[in-house]
């Protein structure tokens, strides 16, 4: 449904044409300073018209706190965030509304909830991520504050174009959200964004799409988040982000490669920089989990995108009633979205991690109060 | 934590050195013929010893039904599943203890619980599937035995030995369990397997291990299940599948080589085959889902294994006290776990589909009570 | 937390100075005719200043539909409902934010949470409930117009003044909404009536509160609902009831007077109109409810509300800090609450039905598709 | 469905005539000593056959630890109890089962689920309150070894005959479970337990039945539990009271009686053994909670217990086709549930206790990570 995670819980609202989009979030932790301005910066940073690439669609997306907060800081009640849509008369009847869109939602809307909102897919609009991504900043700002949790995601493909291994080694380890806004794809390689912006460019000239890949790193997490079994926190993370429109997998770590290594060379061997020290790993083929657990490396996840779905081209397809025709859709959109998908990758991997942390709060708190175990159970400081 | 899902709803437990493992499975539909022999066939599926590719250990993991059938009909109330464990003495205190294998969960689970238990990991054993494959095996007699659908998975890569794309579409269409079955790695291409079968025994010559993937096709999939915007289908499928054990990826329909595409040749085109029929997609690039919700075409996905953690060599590692040393392993382990995986990975598409029926049989029910929305809102008959 | 419901899910927000209240609903049927004024109509019975019994505080409490809903139906997908707050300024400070409110949330919330809102409880407001009330509303339609279902609630007791057990019978059998809103106390006993709007005028003019009793019944209740064994339907009635601010106790059918009686008088004894019918009861012990499932019959209970905590009179207590001194709160404030309490105990009790309908209706359509059941397992026809 | 609780969370299993009873508990603090002799001591309370007063149903209830603890130490683990039935043969027909009992579950079961399991009610019977006894056991160990929480139960009302007011006061002051169980009916009131217990043999010398009621107090509750505004504390003890078999009301602190009060005296009014140190209230109206959360004085509750509805005397009723006749059941059955109802209600109030104790420390620890909050906003030192 539109509810999100367990003690840190986001529950989104909206439409691309009705009044307003938003979230509710329960579970914030009362007296974190917070402002509009913390969550406006990722909502601004998701809105289109930033570049030539996206859409020109005009909306400031601007977000109001309309409670949970006081004098600048959180209750501990429920915050409710809302962003008015700039129009939001029922989309008009058109020849095109005949035709479900291929591969969009507008035809399995229609067979879920045997009802059709007017701008088509309904929830499956992109204006549905707004309030993830406002939540998404909420939760980012307590985790950076108090952990000093870092959440970078960059774009890695575009269609064919694909950032080398050794380049995104290196921006796994040291890439800002300065570098990756300093570019109109977010590719933070000079050399390869160029080559993925001529590719955008050629999409939209030829009114069409192209897919691509986010990667994003996630710095400083603490050790211990991930709730086995079910809810390991890969399983979340693939969760949250196979839940944002478009995309079609994630991989963790070594991923889909990792299958093709042998265990000897794929094993993360354990060192410590002071006998006592908590461990660390020489390297990160788990990408940061391990038995679905944080081991304190960092997080490091892939996401794919599909090309968008509406085309301005003309297909051949078949109307709701079964007969074939040609779909022609009219105005621009975008070519690609996997730009504008950064920070929405960010807010998913914020809204994860901030439960998780929760749920293992509690249970660090709670142990902390028995006494402690026999040595021979071999205790060692809990996180 | 250790439940799965809403309506349709498993809990399990236990790990390698308790008395048993299994579940309890909460909404079950009353009325289901279900008895252990239907339970056992996917558990026998699951257990070590079935080749000479997988390790010796001998348990029969035979199923009781505990509670929650009469006569052999479900009553609706839930149903208690449990395995005995034949080896439920703690592990003895050995030398290897002294340090957490790398990239297995010995390390993460004592940072979480700052306990350990004697077989190391605990929940993160293989043992833990058990309840997994047991309540898949009664979601999957209710989908099978009125929606027809057919779940079958196979292994599609080991190391780097892949199955082609051709053939892998081929087995797409048409592959069925025995089919799978009739291979010792589970991959019904006769000449793939040969090869992947060398390359296993070649990591168990050496000592060592090899990840793999596993791809899974599900025919006659009711339309409309999966639920927007946080718990589409895919999302809970990526949820499901990276909750097993060992994975690192999963990528729906195109996946991440979908990323590489142009809209206009991704867009599976509608059609029908006849005028007012349901609608079906001429090619299936979406994976059975569009929107987060099915449209009756296959689900079809594919999820990686990493090469499992424990090997016998000798590995240079540190100690839970951060002291350098080396790690040998002793005993024999699994050079690859994705034949055994197939069942396992069967069980929790099972899961995901059974709980996105029931949610959805509840809205379809609930609204075919009211009265029909005027023909403008373009309704179509319900699912 | 702030979400109630698992398959109709409703989620508040907002506390008494910040911009609006209001809810997010999730799992509302699709197609349902729906507009404002549908919901407008309970959100008025709730505001104060309806008779001279209630605070003057005048807030028109003007809800609007921000999404889930085109062209007056709707979609299915998440409703957000706002009302704003005519004056949502922090709370000035004053002298008596020093102290505590004897029985009131002040000090419990700042245990709680660490951080005092300037409106002393913040979410323990009367305000909260407005999200509860518009959330009703629209359960209620979709009960009412497809089963007929009537929820009637009306004061049964003010302090010492209670209706007769001969007079409840009777408005439980026949009560209306408009003979409750026929009398200011919302009582519809005449006599009983003006008893009740004596006391709490004496309660006012002596500065005073007192507490009170509201009964409420629900006719046409499908068969069927709610979840064995932890969701009985009464568990959740309970609960919800138990949610209200300021209630003290719940009791369904005969309740604590029921625990005096013999088995013998207090047991419903079966009848059937026609041989095959539906059984009914003779006597409605029971509240409509056996085994935590609904029979048909009409659902009977009753909430105890407390005294209200904020009284105008001088109260000797403690500061925040522990000194002792004297509290006296300024303003005036309702000196009972159980007239504006009336639509309050509706909407939760719609609340919980409409949740308990979705997950029965997923079951009965599930386990209709399966082949019947041999007659020996005795199957009736199922609701 | 069968899953109490959230963060702490317990699932149940099982029915009169299956193979076992258990339960599956999730969120087990780590490092906790427990044996099954912590768990057993509660079984054995509830437990028929301990008085003259209780079917002689000779069952011994053995509880079997079958994972999650190691060498006498939780994990962290799901921790599965079971316990088996003695006989779990189905049910033999017989002529009663023609007729649904009065005021039984079978009757609703019927309708909810269109299977009859052959022990009537199914999940209705009592042997479903031993997963809950078991986990509540579990619950109770933490409260109890890390605050030092008591939790006792005691019969304060048996048909007519109830306990005065003033000795209830004082039972809830000072009572112990050793005094509970020095008495058959476990009234520790001797006067009264005399006549509670001729009530009872009078019932049953009559082939009746008759209700009761019992009284619960707990003592060292930390304060700052409950989660506003649906999950209030009391809201949630309510659920789990009514969810017990044959519950027809609950109220906490002045209940019912409250109602009849001015504010003026219900009011509790604050005082401080030393400026500065926590506050207490002078009275205890409100039963230990105040807007939903905990405020730390004793929580005190009452839960109505209708007359058994099972009887040996023949009572007039209809069949399940309708026909009228006469029901004669036949055996021995417990003439008033109140006396073994006792440990039930208290486990009932450990796993609501525990969950919110979980979840509050999630808030608590969280937030104490974050820097203080200014002044203005008055935070006090939280729980």
């Amino acid at each position: 449904m539109s509810t999100f995670g367990t003690a840190f819980r986001v529950t989104t609202y909206g439409e691309s044409h009705c009044k307003s989009v938003g979230c509710i979030i329960d579970g914030v932790p009362p007296g974190l300073a917070l402002s509009e301005a913390d969550i406006q910066v990722q909502l601004t940073r998701r809105r289109p018209g930033q570049s030539k690439l996206t859409t020109p669609r005009n909306e400031t997306d601007n977000v109001t706190i309309q409670s949970g907060c006081e004098q600048g800081f959180t209750l501990g009640t429920p915050i409710c965030l809302t962003v008015p849509n700039q129009d939001h008369r029922p989309h008009d009847y058109s020849e095109t509304d005949l035709y479900p869109r291929p591969s969009h939602a507008d035809y399995t809307y229609m067979l879920k909830y045997g009802i059709k909102a007017s701008s088509g897919g309904g929830r499956s609009s992109a204006r549905e991520t707004i309030g993830r991504v406002a939540a998404g900043a909420v939760a980012e700002k307590y985790l950076a504050e108090v952990h000093g949790v870092e959440i970078v995601a960059f774009v890695s493909g575009v269609g064919p174009i694909q950032i080398s291994d050794t380049s995104a080694a290196a921006l796994v380890a040291s890439v800002t959200r300065a570098d990756v806004d300093a570019t109109a794809v977010r590719c933070p390689d000079a050399a390869t964004e160029a080559l993925m912006h001529d590719e955008i460019v050629a999409c939209s000239a030829e009114k069409n799409s192209t897919g691509g890949i986010v990667t994003c790193v996630v710095r400083n997490v603490p050790s211990g988040l991930g709730e086995p079994c079910f809810d390991k926190l890969e399983a979340q993370l693939a969760h949250a982000m196979l839940s944002i429109p478009a995309t079609k997998g994630f991989e963790i770590g070594s991923g889909f490669a990792g299958t093709r290594m042998r265990g000897s060379e794929h094993n993360d061997a354990f060192a410590a920089d002071s006998p006592g020290a908590a461990l660390r790993t020489l390297t990160n083929h788990s990408g940061g989990v391990q038995g679905g657990i944080s081991n304190g490396q960092p997080i490091v996840f892939r996401v794919a995108f599909k090309p968008p779905a509406t085309i301005s081209q003309d297909q051949p397809t078949a109307s709701y009633t079964g007969e074939p025709g040609v779909l022609a859709a009219r105005g621009r959109h975008d070519p690609c979205v996997v730009p504008r998908a950064v920070p929405i990758v960010e807010a998913m991997a914020a809204l994860v991690l901030m439960d998780a942390l929760l749920l293992q709060n509690a249970r660090s708190a709670t142990r902390q109060r028995l006494p402690p175990v026999p040595a021979e159970l071999k205790a060692i400081k809990p996180f």
